[in-house]
């Protein structure tokens, strides 16, 4: 959007932008409109829209009740999108206690636990349990990075399936991982899972 | 030990038992000893040692003074053995809120966390990253397992190291993984790592 709107047809379309993509940040929409992120945000107090974190939140919540396989709390960030035996979308921000002391980094186990926990949201069963996990971590994770890590199931075997995610930092992708799964049943937890 | 000890004789080969593997658990003092858990207890109090928490602990200590590329407060486990850029043990408790609530199994990125950790403890070098990892869950951990793992530099090259980490419970290995890291000068860890 090359020129600038008056108010009236800014508010129309900024609600139009947000419903076609509610995971917009202020900063973004404050670009797309060409105006400033504080008057992006008394937009949207105007329109009654909450702020990206509260429409992350209301996304998410319808999807925790489509998840088998793990208990919605259990999952690390907020799960945005699911289609339950294919695939979904989690969206996390480290929080400063997750970096390291020394170099600031967000610690590799955080960003695998929130692939990990979608790995097994995905999963079209009651239980299932990581196998194997072969995983590459591309770009080091700042404290205020917002990741944004998408599953796909790529293939079922019996009672295996196959996981890929990836994880990105706006557009770079900082982690990749390649994931093989059980699903169980409750009696068979004893049994050797590869 | 097939013959039961009398009183004297046991307190004395107790603590030399003690001595060589501070890492006993009294179960199995109990059964090297042919007496129950109860009197194992007594003993140790007698002749002043501590619980098997206590003496890890202390072992523990030491150690973390020896760590450079991660502060000893972020390894998950407790360091009982580290050889700087060689190789190091650590020994973890998951607590029963690392359960997962279906499965009451203790998830995957709690077990990784251990590994995680305990290979960059083992890099001589002031910090390092995760880059690649290869893991693999062999049995399901179950709260109230103690998780031994063991750490090994493989080989180094410039300033990629590949470490293997292997985690038992009791003879069991539950858990395997190969790690590549990268060691950072403060002023690099913009570059991409792999």
């Amino acid at each position: 959007m090359a020129t600038k709107l008056n108010k009236k047809e800014r508010l129309r379309q900024l609600k139009i932008e947000i419903d076609k993509n509610p995971f917009y940040t202020d900063d973004e929409l404050a670009e797309l409109f060409s105006v400033s992120v504080q008057t992006i945000r008394l937009d949207r107090m105007e329109l009654g829209i909450p702020e990206l974190r509260e429409r992350i939140k209301n996304v998410a919540e319808e999807n925790y009740h489509k998840v088998k396989a793990i208990v919605g709390s259990e999952i690390v960030g907020e799960l945005i999108d699911l289609e339950l035996g294919k695939s979904g979308i989690s969206v996390f921000e480290p929080t400063p206690d997750m970096a390291f002391l020394k170099t600031k980094i967000i610690r590799g186990h955080y960003i695998y636990s929130q692939a990990e926990s979608l790995a097994i949201s995905v999963i079209d069963a009651d239980a299932a349990l990581i196998g194997v996990a072969n995983i590459k971590y591309k770009y080091p994770v700042r404290i205020g990075d917002r990741l944004v890590a998408k599953a796909e199931v790529i293939r079922r075997r019996g009672n295996k399936y196959f996981v890929w995610v990836m994880i990105k930092v706006k557009n770079k992708e900082v982690f990749r991982g390649k994931f093989i799964l059980a699903s169980l049943e409750s009696d068979n937890t004893e049994k050797e899972m590869q």
